[in-house]
Order: structure tokens, then C-alpha cells, then sequence
């Protein structure tokens, strides 16, 4: 079965799914974008992402007028027409087509592209046993990275960076040693049974397995704080760990190189890794095979 | 005559000139650009544009394997096929298409694209008489601004308050009240006849106009001083200017709403401007009919 994609209202097939050369997405990264998780053929956290991303047409000014109900729809569509169990869909919204031009263009429409594309979760839960390692880099991230654009470079070097050094991911630094994210993750440690992550601000993204998790912590009685921490004090937690919509609950077992704990997973990732499979599998019927 | 663009080695009318949806450019923002004007037909200052290019492919690890004398070549023969006298060429090379994951694609190949525009220098020429307004905004870009990379939506959103403002462009101020550079332009003032612009960094675009213009002054025996300077610096300066590849030099006569000098181009600007156009004029055969 050829993959398929939605380009401006059409399911066509994704070798021949195309933009023009002057949407503002290209030129500028005028554009903002939402990866969801299928599981099960079904879309997870969808009401979610669907918030995340208008609150990001807002502050951007993009006039998107596709209602949810029809967003959902041709999503749904388009996840149903792949046929894919376990899947990515990947959403974009730009400002448009229109001659090059810096400032807003008078006349443009949004244009609205979807991709998806099979995804094997079930590696997650593999990898989950053995944890994961971060590197760290500094940030160097624009100053509004709680919008979900697509101005990813930086994003794109870290997670380059991070593979180099045979590391999953890369937690970016911010100034005074803070950690703020990971390159497509949201970072944690926990310390004296406290769950910490980085409080929402302009300087990282509200991720939606972040506020998954923090619901799902609350919920199991977890303590949880969201406060700034720095390196210094993630090297020294009892654990670490990191989120997002392709890596639900990852420990992370060692940083730069330096071990985390005992250097292997730890029984609060265990606690909260079984939360969220097990929100994931009572939203969608998922159960991994591994 | 139809708009004519290149993609991947044709060209074709702008109308059908796309690009696939899983291109890096689109999703991350993982794309060089270029913008070259044409006067009387030719290309300006290309080698410098060239030069800058490949630097910024090389920081970025792109593989472009097209020589500048093929790239050359195609810009010449789009720019030709096109037949506007005045007009810029954009060009972008990302690092390809490939299925959405952050760290670099093993497989995917650099494209290429290019579009020409007719565009009016004779504008310049006019606005140069009065000058032009300049408010301020915080530089709220990424760390990496030496790159020219299509990451713009910080760059568009300064632009943006400064049209709302009914000013020509918005100047970027960083840390220390340094001003920085515009939004698609450098920056410069004068004082005691001494001409001032920021140093090369990773905080501003190497401009090439900004080269072009420290080069012209220099043969021209004006003092020149590459240093920062701050806001309050350029309020209280004898003269303030912008230049860039769409505005060679264009006098600054107001920033934030205060007058710079008595309100009206200066003296140097209109030496340097004589000098900007001269060498345009001895390079390319241009003149304006204005």
C-alpha cells in the first residue's frame, strides 16, 4: 500500500505530495507544526495537540479557518486511509503562499499538510528496561520555543550531536546550568522521591506526554514540582528521565557520559512507565507484543 | 510571460514549482538561503554570495555537490529565462528529503531551488531622499544568526511590528543594548564622521551590502569602525543607515520615533550612497531612470 498524505484538501500519495516553492513554511518557518501518536489506528492526547496548536495560530496571527471537528476529521481520514496500527501523524500549518517578503502577506491562506508514517512503539518498551543516555549542549534556540514551529535547526544540531556521541537524546542548557528540554523531549529528574521538571515558560515547549505524565503522577499521589534544575543537580538525582509523544517514558541512565543512580532504570520510571502504557492502553486499546 | 522557477535541475513555471512535503527545508528549517540582486540583467556581487553559501553549508555538514560554476550557470540561465532588468533571485538548498527524524537523514540528497521576481530598485532611489523610520524590538532569533538559514520567524515577526508601526524595518537589540542588525538589514551610524557597524559574530548576518559598504568607504578614505554600539549610541549619532542586498543604503531618520540628526539624511549618507550606486552602476550598467 503506497503511503498517503493531505495537502490543502486532498489524500494523495506521499512521493507525490508537494508544496509550492514560496509557502511561507519553506522560506521562513512561518509555520507551525503537531506529531500525534496513533495507536492501535487510533489518535492519542488528540484534544490536545489540537489546543497546543491554536493557541500557537493565535500568537503567530494565522488565520486557519478549519474548524476542529474538520481538522479531526480529515486526520482521522487520513490515519484510517494509511492503515497503519501503529503510527506518526505529523501536521503542519503555515501562513501560506506568497511572494517572499518578510512581514505578513495580505493575501495568503494557511495551508495545511499531513503526513503519516508507521512508528514501532514497542521499541520504547524495550529500551525502557535498559534506559537511555543524554549528552548535553547549551541552547541556542530562538526565545519562544513554547511555540511549536518549525524553525528547528538548533533542534536538529543537538539531536545530531546527541547521535554522534551514540546518545539518544541531547537536554539543552540554558544560562546558570539550568536544564531546559531535550532536542524533541521534555527532560525530569527525581530526587528524594520528588518528581521535578522545568516549570512552562518561553524557554521550553509544553509537551503533551509533560502534561500527560504530570496528570497521570498527580493521579498515582506522586509529589511532583515543576521547578528549574540545574546539571549539577540532575547528575546528582536519584533518577532522570524524558518524555514525548514518540518516547512516552524513557530513564535516562547516564549524562555526559556520567552515570544516574546505579546507572540503570529506577523504581519511580518503572511507576510512571506503567502509568502511561497503561493510559495509553486504556485510551486505545494498546498492548506492545514485545 | 510566466514567472519561472528551478527545482532540482528544470525549470518550470513558478505556478507548478513545488517541493515534496518530507523535504528538511519545510519541517525543519534545515535550509541556506541566498537572495542576489539583478541589475540590468546581471547578477550582483554573486561570488560573495557564493562564498557565503558554502561557508554556511559547511558549518551545517550539507553535501551540495553542484560546483559554483554549474550553480553559476543555472542562476544565469533562470535569471535569462525570466527577463526582468531589476530583479532579485532567491535560492535555497536544503539538506533534502527524507522521513521526518531530527539528526541528519543517511540518505537523502541536497535540493535545490530558485526563484526570480522582478523587483523595483528605482524605489531605493526615491526612498533614499527622505529616509526611512526604524523602531526597536528585542532579538528574540537563535544563536546562530551567522547562518543564513530560512529559520526567519523571529525576523518575521520584528518585521511585522515594524510595518504595524508604519517603519521600514525593526532593529534587533541584544544584551547591553547592543544593537544588533535589522531584520532582513545591517546596521549602521555615524559618529563624528566616523562610520559604525557591528562586528562580524554570531549574532548578525555577514551582510554582503555590509561588506560591499565597508569596502567602498574604505577606498573612499572614510573612517570606518566595526564595534557595537548601543541604542542610546545611535539615538543621540550624527546619522543612522540600513543596507542590504534589496536596500543597498538607505538613511535611517528616525528610530523609535526620535529624530536621528535633524530628521533628514545626512551628508554621509548621501557620500556613501553615491558610492553604493556608482559601483552598482560600473558593475552592472544600471541606472535608475528615477
Amino acid at each position: 500500500m503506497p503511503q498517503l498524505a493531505y495537502v490543502d484538501g486532498r489524500i494523495v500519495p506521499l512521493a507525490e505530495a508537494r508544496i509550492p516553492v514560496e509557502d511561507r513554511g519553506l522560506q521562513f518557518a512561518d509555520a507551525l507544526y503537531e506529531v500525534a501518536a496513533v495507536f492501535n489506528g487510533r489518535l492519542f492526547d488528540w484534544p490536545q495537540h489540537l489546543i497546543r496548536l491554536r493557541r500557537g495560530l493565535a500568537a503567530l496571527f494565522i488565520d486557519f479557518p478549519m474548524s476542529d471537528a474538520a481538522l479531526t476529521l480529515q486526520a482521522k481520514r487520513l490515519v484510517a486511509a494509511n492503515g497503519h496500527a501503529d503510527a506518526l501523524l505529523y501536521l503542519q500549518v503555515s501562513r501560506g503562499v506568497a511572494r517572499r517578503d518578510h512581514g505578513f502577506p495580505a493575501d495568503a491562506h494557511a495551508s495545511l499538510i499531513m503526513t503519516v508514517r508507521r512508528f514501532d512503539f514497542a521499541q520504547r518498551v524495550a529500551q525502557q528496561r535498559t534506559g537511555v543516555r543524554v549528552i548535553t549542549v547549551n541552547d541556542m534556540r530562538w526565545r519562544r520555543v513554547d511555540l511549536k514551529t518549525t524553525g528547528l535547526l538548533a533542534n536538529v544540531m543537538a539531536k545530531q550531536d546527541a547521535r554522534a556521541a551514540g546518545a539518544f537524546e541531547a537536554w539543552l542548557i540554558g544560562p546558570d546550568d539550568v536544564v531546559r528540554e531535550g532536542s524533541s523531549t521534555n527532560a525530569w529528574i527525581v530526587q528524594d522521591s520528588v518528581l521535578v521538571t522545568h516549570p512552562l515558560a518561553a524557554s521550553i515547549l509544553a509537551g503533551i506526554a509533560r502534561a500527560t505524565l504530570l496528570r497521570l503522577a498527580a493521579g498515582a499521589g506522586i509529589a511532583i514540582a515543576e521547578r528549574p534544575f540545574t546539571l549539577a543537580q540532575a547528575l546528582a538525582a536519584d533518577e532522570a528521565l524524558l518524555t514525548s509523544t514518540t518516547a512516552p517514558l524513557l530513564p535516562v541512565v547516564a549524562i555526559d557520559g556520567h552515570m544516574i543512580g546505579n546507572g540503570t532504570p529506577g523504581p519511580m520510571a518503572a511507576k510512571l512507565a506503567a502509568l502511561v502504557w497503561g493510559d495509553i492502553a486504556a485510551q486505545t486499546g494498546w498492548h506492545t507484543a514485545a
